[in-house]
């Protein structure tokens, strides 16, 4: 999509590349936890895809408390300055997708694109598609290179656009 | 070190092999941030160190709360299944060190072993290393092989053992 910004384009190539991501979720003692999550990008609504299982706290926490932060990291490759790994942190919200729904069934065919061996899993009640509706971002695309975008920006990113904006 | 159980020594190998982590804060306004740091593990006091800049969310955020996890997962390599990566997430408590203190010296050794590209940056007033004490890790080891650890089993994963315990 050479439309798009240099920034966007980097920003959809690094959700292409990578798998999984750091989930931050908050726990009910109020701390902290990240956990490492596969993902996918659903890219008609535009949200990120988790599927979790009820034996997992982040699961626990994501119910109880949606405002989720997910790390996106490209690969650290030996001899190179980590610093500039290219990487996004997506601040979102995280929402059950009802069994049968639409966007359940949309996000897991996203999902089951990714991780076709999970296919077997979301047929389990205590396995959950998750959609993480994103409301900013902030990238790093290098050294001296790091933006923060709000929801329409990153959305740029996520979504198939089906004609180029303007 | 053949004397420690088969997952220390792995969750030993994993801190070795990677260079940078996954750190979950809370901001001002309550919800998780996830982002990405350089770490090393200072093995006499048993810490894991970062190397933070005035400038980043995440400074903020560990000085007002914190309490903070660290997820540290195995390189994703295309072809295996993402599920079974090795990885584990670390609770713990950051503290700013206090710059020409004995835990400053033995952290800031140990952080620049790993990442001697960062010296000129550990003499800035805006930039500080920051120990954390580890309270508990949730550790995966691979599918089915996952175990919660306290403060006292992380520990002979992060510590150099002079002599064999017992």
């Amino acid at each position: 999509m050479p439309h798009l910004p240099r920034l966007t384009r980097e920003l959809r190539a690094l959700l292409d590349a990578r798998r999984v991501g750091a989930l931050g979720t908050i726990g009910d003692d109020g701390a902290p936890l990240v956990s490492m999550v596969p993902f996918a990008v659903e890219r008609q609504l535009g949200c990120l895809v988790v599927h979790v299982s009820d034996l997992a706290a982040h699961t626990r926490n994501l119910r109880a408390r949606p405002r989720v932060s997910l790390l996106v990291t490209q690969a650290d490759a030996a001899g190179e300055s980590v610093l500039a790994l290219p990487r996004a942190s997506f601040d979102g919200r995280a929402g059950m997708l009802e069994p049968g729904s639409p966007a359940w069934r949309s996000c897991r065919a996203a999902y089951l694109a990714r991780f076709p061996e999970a296919q077997p899993m979301t047929e389990f009640a205590d396995f959950h598609l998750v959609a993480i509706e994103v409301t900013g971002a902030r990238q790093v695309a290098g050294f001296g290179s790091a933006r923060s975008l709000d929801a329409r920006e990153v959305r740029l990113a996520l979504v198939d656009a089906r004609e180029p904006p303007g």
